[in-house]
């Protein structure tokens, strides 16, 4: 059950951690955390709570044929591209209150007061509760950015299905999105998006910063590397008969992580899964396959790093004679931000006297996906301890009101000063 | 069932090999393998099948309360203490023929020929094949000679169960031992055990050797090690940021190898299995616990060796903020061979002018049970490219050939040389 918000909404100036906890009751988990998947009831309720919310300080609300919810708050020039705000809706299983809901918040937030104090603006501003980002239903990651930029269409759900088997167009009709009454959600009226959201990182906590201006979205690649060697008896092999595939695992890894710090501070090079055959303790491992995350904000950068890396392996596959190979099944390019909002933004954060810093966001977002359709901007807070998808995830109340105070002088610059 | 074995025996000098296939039809597994375990039909079936072949060639049989079976040749004087030869007859799951058989078999080849050609003996000789070595349907290993040496008595397979839930003693049972009759087949009239076995190993193929003359079976000590570090988002964590137990797992494993290596070149250490948590792409890894299997055949070596390791462990922790714990739950002492029977083994092969190598056995056998109750000895013959617990184990004919005629002869210079 949704909290009773009348009393936030009394105040003069509602607080962002007052509204973000208000919506973590839509999906609300028993270890104080948000599942709330997309299509679900709970993802549902939230959607409407919010839609009645933007219609109580005057937006216009409508749903594309998607689900993404918009509050629409029309300028004097009707001409003028739309200034687009906001962030999703949809959690991860037993995720964290902030993570896409305090951007959503921050722009209704916002909004609101450049009505109070400025009335209408000269540009049109949406605010955008997009329907899905996470991918934790539906095997499938953006489906509300995806399909607002041409990326996806109805017809990349078709074949979708989530874990109980239920398919994503059944899910959507479910929660009153009729795949039949499909429209396609392009929109080309769009001049900029701009997204606040909580770090999910701990550079920002570290360095003692209360904003990050995102400079760009890191490129991903992820391999599956599997490592053959010998499987033979460990009691009655010398060590310099062996081909041990965890041996030689521990000598790439190592490796990797090495020469990732060599590289570049901004590189990350991760291995988070192994898998060993046979794995028991008295069998030298015959085989042994582990992952590869690879990120960074710059397509050779990454490049390089990988070459290096192949070439590396091949070398070692000749010197201990045992095989490797490399299979690359992922590949998402970096995607950089609008240098002149950024600009807007540091100038701002400047002029609050607010501390910030450049930051490159290793994770993935909305503003990747508008980053190559629009100008867009991608500004963070501090995530408390680094956490995320997790009912710990947390950001100080101070830090959350900075964030939505930034976001409220840049939608005033652009939508009340420049020319629509 | 069984292969016509009259053929072999109508042969004036059946050979090792053709013995060794003959006993493998009983409990053939579907890729070629032997499925021997205790107590089953297929091992009942075989032992009943070597006490046929004993009593064929002249030797009085009995068995022991659990299943150990014996085929004794009665020498001048009873009462010099016996020469006991033989190995074990169960096997691993879809194991090797020659894993245990081939010792058996060559016991018994060995005296058929002394009883052919010298007659009766001074001293009493017994065949034995040990009911049990591998621990592969119960977990206990060395249960036949265990029970011949006090280290174990009936109580101690009273809790003991196999995969199915079956207890130890039902099976032993059903196998014609019934608990309720059992005796204590402690033996203190053995004056010496001889064992022949495949190497499983692949030490002397590569050195070019046609027998090995084990000098010390190794202690082995086994630890589980878990490493605490911290999970995180692998796309938003900078590497100088992380406590990456995958990471610290592949620093302790490339240092354990390396150590081994630089400590001497008989000692084995060896990780062959490792769990990581949560164990997927994209998330650093939190906890990694893998295993140690570290084999030596001194004592203080695998004291200091330990020790070194578990010094650079807590320096590590100490180092990266990580917590590492070293459960230790297996430690077997090393045991030494008899050196007059390795002296009269060495002299008999060089007289034969066979190419031998003394060696360490890095796997246990049931000489290692025998060596701390009386003088023992262990004989290896090379396994080819060192394969064991497998369908593919195999020795050449003329190498199981060497190894029985060595027997031979020390079993004659034993048992018709030496005074009763």
């Amino acid at each position: 059950m949704a909290l009773d918000s009348k009393y936030i909404f009394n105040h003069q100036q509602p607080e962002a951690e007052a509204m973000v906890k208000w919506l973590s009751s839509y999906g609300q988990s028993k270890h104080g955390g948000v599942s709330r998947l997309l299509y679900s009831s709970s993802w549902i309720n939230a959607q409407h709570a919010l839609k009645a919310k933007m219609e109580e300080i005057g937006l216009t609300t409508y749903f594309d044929s998607v689900g993404n919810l918009f509050g629409r708050l029309e300028g004097s020039n009707p001409q003028s591209p739309i200034i687009l705000t906001g962030s999703h809706i949809d959690s991860v299983i037993d995720g964290g209150m902030y993570d896409g809901v305090y951007g959503i918040i921050a722009s209704l937030l916002s909004v609101k007061r450049l009505i109070d104090q400025h009335g209408q603006p000269n540009k049109t501003i949406e605010v955008v509760s997009l329907c899905e980002e996470e991918g934790s239903r539906f095997p499938l990651t953006f489906w509300g950015s995806g399909n607002m930029t041409g990326r996806y269409s109805l017809k990349d759900g078709t074949r979708i299905t989530d874990g109980d088997g239920i398919k994503l167009l059944d899910a959507m009709k479910t929660a009153g999105f009729d795949p039949e009454q499909y429209e396609t959600p392009v929109r080309d009226d769009i001049g900029c998006f701009i997204e606040l959201h909580v770090e999910q990182g701990i550079t920002l906590e570290r360095t003692n910063k209360s904003l990050g201006i995102v400079s760009h979205i890191v490129g991903q690649r992820r391999f599956n590397i599997r490592i053959t060697g010998e499987s033979n008896h460990a009691g009655t092999t010398p060590m310099n008969f062996r081909k041990d595939a965890m041996l030689a695992a521990s000598h790439l890894i190592t490796f990797i992580n090495k020469k990732a710090q060599e590289t570049d501070p901004q590189l990350v090079a991760t291995t988070g899964k192994l898998t060993a055959k046979p794995n028991v303790p008295n069998v030298i491992a015959g085989e042994v396959l582990f992952t590869l995350d690879v990120r960074h904000y710059d397509e050779q950068t990454l490049d390089q790093f990988c070459q290096e890396l192949s070439l590396f392996f091949i070398d070692y596959s000749k010197e201990h004679e045992m095989e490797i190979e490399i299979d690359q099944w992922m590949s998402v390019k970096p995607v950089m931000m609008d240098s002149t909002l950024t600009n807007h933004l540091t100038k701002i954060a400047q002029e609050k006297g607010f501390s910030y810093s450049p930051i490159v966001s290793g994770a993935g977002h909305d503003a990747q996906v508008f980053g190559t359709h629009c100008p867009t901007a991608l500004l963070f807070v501090p995530s408390e301890n680094g956490v995320s998808h997790s009912p710990k995830e947390s950001t100080k109340k101070e830090d959350l009101e900075k964030g939505r105070s930034v976001l409220t002088e840049l939608l005033y610059q652009l939508a009340y000063h420049e020319e629509g």
